[in-house]
């Protein structure tokens, strides 16, 4: 047994998450004492922008998309048969667990409180978010430490809303859980499993249209109005900037919440239902069973004391200091969880203990568990900081790519690509030793709880990444309002700084996306009663090379909707520029809802295609080509999406930030390359257009991809067992 | 025992051979009758750039290259140990084998013989090239139908030579060897494997420093010549057009070629290797033990048949009909063929015999091996069909991709990539099918035999394929002798289909280097001792997630090289421009020669790194972290660079062709999008600039990176066995 008592733990981890909760509440408040009212001399009409953002984006039916996805999972129950009666538990033969029924409504109660706290954070998040983009561009005026300070808090609250809200409602559900439960622990977290594909299920929601959303609305308006017309980005007289700016909201705020609480419920998830198998589970410890728990409570307090370094203990004066503070955020929150870790690890496990590993027992001590967190937290601090040494236009790989732009699009963009390629390496290297630390130690898991640890910092982690979009829509806003050119450089300043953390949250996404799809994988495989995935066998290899185009297939229906949605919202565009008298002039308004309109039925239509593309390959894999050949499919889309990911939002980022940087001209090479409007100024809005729709759609949506056909796989793995692979069987 | 004897093996083999090496001398006579003299009327001064062509294609030191390549081998084979006396067999310990020193020393010979075989079928394909150019540009005087056949014809030479040559040269070696060896068939088919490692070796320094040979130089050219000053492709006074069309025989002639012959002579060693420990090669049934061989005998007499469709049979009287033709030429190939390799399986064969399977045996019929075969070659039909599908312009995905065009270089690149991404699918599941019925039917050998399937038309594939740079250059010649524009218009028809079926080419090199890759795999794993390559494993999985990895730092290396000696290039002839009087007045020559010397020595400086990367891989996997790891990295890589290869070539195939598609103006919608000059077809100019080192460096190199590496491995295995792996030892 541990130090920590279940009495303790019981007290520990609500208190946290109420903690978390309280600070994203005072974080609101602070941001909300901004005053925002219609000011006549800075011209800023924000009556009107931020009603119709408000209205539109409640137009997203996530509502209705949550029921349907209950159905589904409801569905899904049905495949298990149905026991009404207790049966021998699977891995303890000589307990009785709860009827298969009771799982499956269980299960579906758990899917829905996932499906729903994700949604609960995607839709705060928006609202803090365009909450505070006004706010943000209006404390600019003051100077560049008060934009910043009103831009991370605004993040904060996202963070720790979500972190907070996260781990209460999965602590909430366990507790009501085991009422009816009780010694049965096997079902218990089985059960459980539901609040994972949940957050994950909102996440393709989130992402892939999300993305569509966003991107489709950005490349219209840029190619019109930047590229045709010459007015500036975010134009009040481009009918598509109002589409764009809530784009923003709706794809990296709302998209990247979902997408890292669906990992984080996931990984915590994963972690539950290995550790209810374990000996901790089997002895009904309970402070060692939510030591995943305790280690996301750890967390919310530690980056509660980070967060107050970065808007209490030091003050931006200068738009340099920008970047490095938020780099030292991360930094930060890594070095004092580490210490956490320990901590936690010490006291909430016994010294020593057993653990289940695909059909055997591996004995552990508590400090290995401690490494194998720890070493999922520092591969993602080193995935976050290759990621901005890769796409901050502080360093030498975007200058080059900037520099390229002197001899046209062409060799901006073979630049840009070998950049993207070429970041991979050293995230890969750190998630293999991550995967290689973990498993040696503590074994699946051992991974599981490597993401947890990657993701335990996820509060800090969101708030540096939902400045980002916050500080590009302030930018936005004081363009639209015309506020002066002094101003209009202290956003940008701050949205660059926000394109790189926005990178490096996707960096910490993709990471954990990887490291969570594999602990499903692992929970796959063991639920399915494989004992060896050997790539020698013809079934095991074709699954992995036709595994490793998915993310190939997945990406070009992602790119193609953006693409087709773009030349939508360009003709729309182009008709009210041509038919609307007086727009171009500024004398009349354009027609914002079109847009808008444009963009939200894109963003439903075309995510079908890559959505049935998720989910019907398990099932089509699974069924007909049997669970070697799925498990295949998971190994080989894993690691070709990975490299996919990576590479496409890094040369995203990349093009992004070499065309802020021969902008903002802050050194001689980039005014060597610029003014605005020069030829290399030219090819880098090409490449930043191209990198749209890789960096914040094709890119960011793999993780999707990867977690939920293995979260998918692992719910049907007793179906696929028994039943799958008719085709081989019948050859 | 099959119907053929041994008698009658040893005549057919080197008689076909003989065939297709005479036969190739035939189309070179027929092709040397278009006289070529300088003829003031054409204004063709042929002798200047004629002799500046032969003069620097030799001044690739492939020779010395040879050399260094020989040294390696022979210290690869030191570390076998050296014993100089007989051992007992490794498969069969009743028989006593030749000593290790002798198998080292043999498998240095057939390596300096691959290597030399290759070196001269580039070569021999090089001159050709450079003599049929300017003979296609004289014919196109004459029509379009003459002029495709002198190309094709050439073609036909590169193709049969080379076919033949390999096969004649294997054969030579094994009799010869066969004296020393006598029935010691394990060592003797052992030490003919570095005739592939040989023959890939090659292929390293003909694809990649080909490729960034060629298109440095095509590159550098297009950015001054035909973006900065405005004059046409190909035109004389641009400095760095002899140096891209020397480029395009180095690369795409020389670089496919030893590509090509690589795969060929890999996939042959690999059956003949694994068939010499199956029940014929331990029963000494030279027939059955010699069917590859009479396989690609066999395809050198079907090839010989179809290319009398092309040049005899039909004839072209319209530019329309010029890929008909092409493609009609691969379909007629494959039908014939299937039909050739029922023949010899049945005549070649015994009726039932065993294949070893990792350790166990298997059982095979004939007509097992007949089907193992025929899937591989008609997987060949399938890419190469989808590769046409995708990359010509004939179809909706190239006409698209011109379209979007309209709104710019933005949306071109998008849907390009787009388009590259989505053409990854079907050849990915031809490989699969093709992979799981030749393992289902023959285990490792049916994989090798499925590769040699795929390439026993090789001599058909090669000539549509060399077919390509032929007209290209030929249409540079046109273009710098200052022909009539229907004349120009030809050879650019001729050029079109070429960029097909230069994709084509492509896909089947892709195809291939994937079922060889696997082969060799399999050969690697049954050496190394290794029952299983289980993914759950943590030492499998991060080599997998690492070898997934590998291409896309391959490719950032290669394209940043491109990159890099693109600009030097383009630095040089705007120097030129800039210092040379009257040089764009055409009164003064450019100084051709510096250019030359830029790609040659960016070829060699900047092929060490990607060639390290690829050399040392296997080495640094197998020694630290032992044989499992380092077959994950063997898979990981196989799996993720065939999608990035093929992606890769058709993109830029794709975007190659959308340019010509928007040039040729042949319909209404292609006709709204030119004509040349016009915003639409300057963005299509971006595209076809950025798909250069996609489609002829970073994508055909991965093959070479895939392949070498498994042969490399295949060689070391041994040693990795039992030495290997110190780190995981030590830790």
């Amino acid at each position: 047994m541990g130090l920590l008592g279940e009495t303790l733990t019981q007290i520990l981890i609500p208190v946290a998450a109420i903690v978390g909760i309280g600070f994203a509440l005072l974080q609101w408040l602070l941001v909300s004492r901004v005053r925002v009212s219609a000011d006549p001399d800075s011209g800023l009409d924000n009556g009107c922008s931020d009603r119709l953002i408000e209205e539109e984006e409640e137009s997203v039916d996530i509502h209705g998309v949550a029921a349907k996805c209950a159905e589904i999972q409801n569905a899904i129950s049905v495949v298990k048969g149905f026991s009404i009666k207790s049966e021998p538990c699977t891995y303890n033969k000589e307990n009785l667990c709860k009827p298969a029924l009771a799982n499956a409504i269980f299960s579906t109660v758990a899917f829905l409180l996932g499906a729903l706290t994700s949604v609960l954070s995607g839709f705060l998040g928006m609202k803090i978010a365009t909450f505070a983009n006004a706010r943000t561009t209006l404390e600019a005026r003051k100077g560049v430490g008060k934009a910043f300070i009103t831009a991370f808090r605004s993040g904060a609250v996202m963070g720790f809303l979500l972190a907070a809200n996260g781990l209460l409602v999965l602590y909430i559900s366990i507790n009501l859980f085991r009422l009816y439960y009780g010694d049965d622990w096997e079902g218990l977290y089985e059960s459980i499993t539901g609040y994972g594909l949940g957050g994950s299920s909102m996440a393709l929601f989130g992402r892939v249209g999300g993305g569509i959303y966003t991107k489709a609305a950005d490349v219209g308006a840029d190619l019109v109005g930047k590229v045709e017309r010459n007015i500036p980005e975010d134009d009040p007289r481009n009918p598509a900037v109002i589409a764009d700016n809530v784009g923003d909201n709706v794809g990296d705020i709302a998209g990247m919440g979902s997408d890292l609480f669906g990992s984080y419920a996931e990984s915590s998830c994963a972690a539950l239902f290995v550790a209810s198998i374990s000996s901790f589970g089997i002895g009904h410890d309970f402070s060692a069973m939510s030591y995943p728990l305790i280690i996301s409570s750890m967390g919310i307090v530690v980056c509660l004391i980070t967060t107050l370094f970065a808007t209490d203990l030091f003050e931006i004066k200068d738009v340099t200091e920008i970047e490095p503070s938020l780099k030292r955020q991360l930094l930060i929150s890594t070095i004092l969880m580490t210490v956490g870790i320990a901590i936690v690890s010490f006291v909430a496990l016994p010294s020593e203990f057993t653990l289940f590993n695909f059909g055997t027992e591996k004995t552990v001590k508590n400090w290995h568990l401690s490494i194998c967190v720890s070493v999922g937290l520092w591969a993602g601090l080193v995935i976050g900081y290759t990621t901005e040494y890769y796409t901050s236009n502080a360093y030498s790989p975007v200058q080059d790519v900037a520099d390229s732009c002197r001899t046209g699009a062409a060799t901006n963009v073979i630049f840009g690509l070998a950049l993207g390629y070429k970041s991979v390496i050293i995230p890969i290297f750190a998630i293999a030793i991550a995967i290689f630390v973990s498993f040696s130690f503590g074994a699946m898991y051992g991974i599981a709880v490597a993401a947890l640890g990657m993701l335990s910092t996820i509060a800090t982690g969101l708030a540096i990444d939902a400045y980002g979009p916050i500080s590009d829509n302030a930018g936005g806003i004081a363009e639209m309002a015309g506020m002066s050119h002094k101003i209009r450089e202290r956003t940008d300043a701050l949205d660059a700084a926000g394109n790189t953390t926005a990178a490096i949250g996707k960096g910490f996404a993709i990471g954990s996306a990887a490291l969570v799809s594999l602990a499903l994988f692992g929970a796959f495989v063991s639920r399915a009663g494989i004992t060896a995935v050997d790539v020698l066998s013809p079934k095991v290899f074709i699954g992995l090379i036709v595994g490793a185009m998915l993310p190939y297939w997945f990406s070009a229906m992602t790119m193609k909707s953006v693409g087709s949605a773009a030349l939508k919202m360009v003709e729309e565009v182009r008709r009210q520029f041509n038919s609307i008298p007086g727009l171009m002039e500024g004398r009349t308004k354009p027609d914002y809802a079109t847009c808008v309109k444009i963009s939200t039925d894109a963003s439903i239509k075309e995510m079908i295609p890559p959505g049935a593309l998720v989910m019907l390959t398990p099932l089509i894999a699974g069924t007909f080509f049997g669970v070697e050949t799925l498990a295949g499919v998971l190994a080989g889309s894993l690691v070709s999406g990975v490299q996919v990911a990576i590479s496409a939002s890094n040369t995203g980022g990349a093009w992004d930030n070499a065309k802020k940087y021969i902008e903002a001209g802050a050194s001689e090479h980039a005014r060597s390359l610029g003014p605005k409007g020069s030829d290399p100024h030219k090819a880098a809005v090409i490449g930043d257009t191209i990198g749209d729709p890789l960096k914040d759609t094709s890119g960011p949506s793999l993780n999707i991809l990867i977690k939920l056909m293995a979260v998918e796989s692992l719910v049907f793995a007793p179906f696929f067992a028994t039943h799958g692979g008719f085709l081989f069987k019948w050859l």
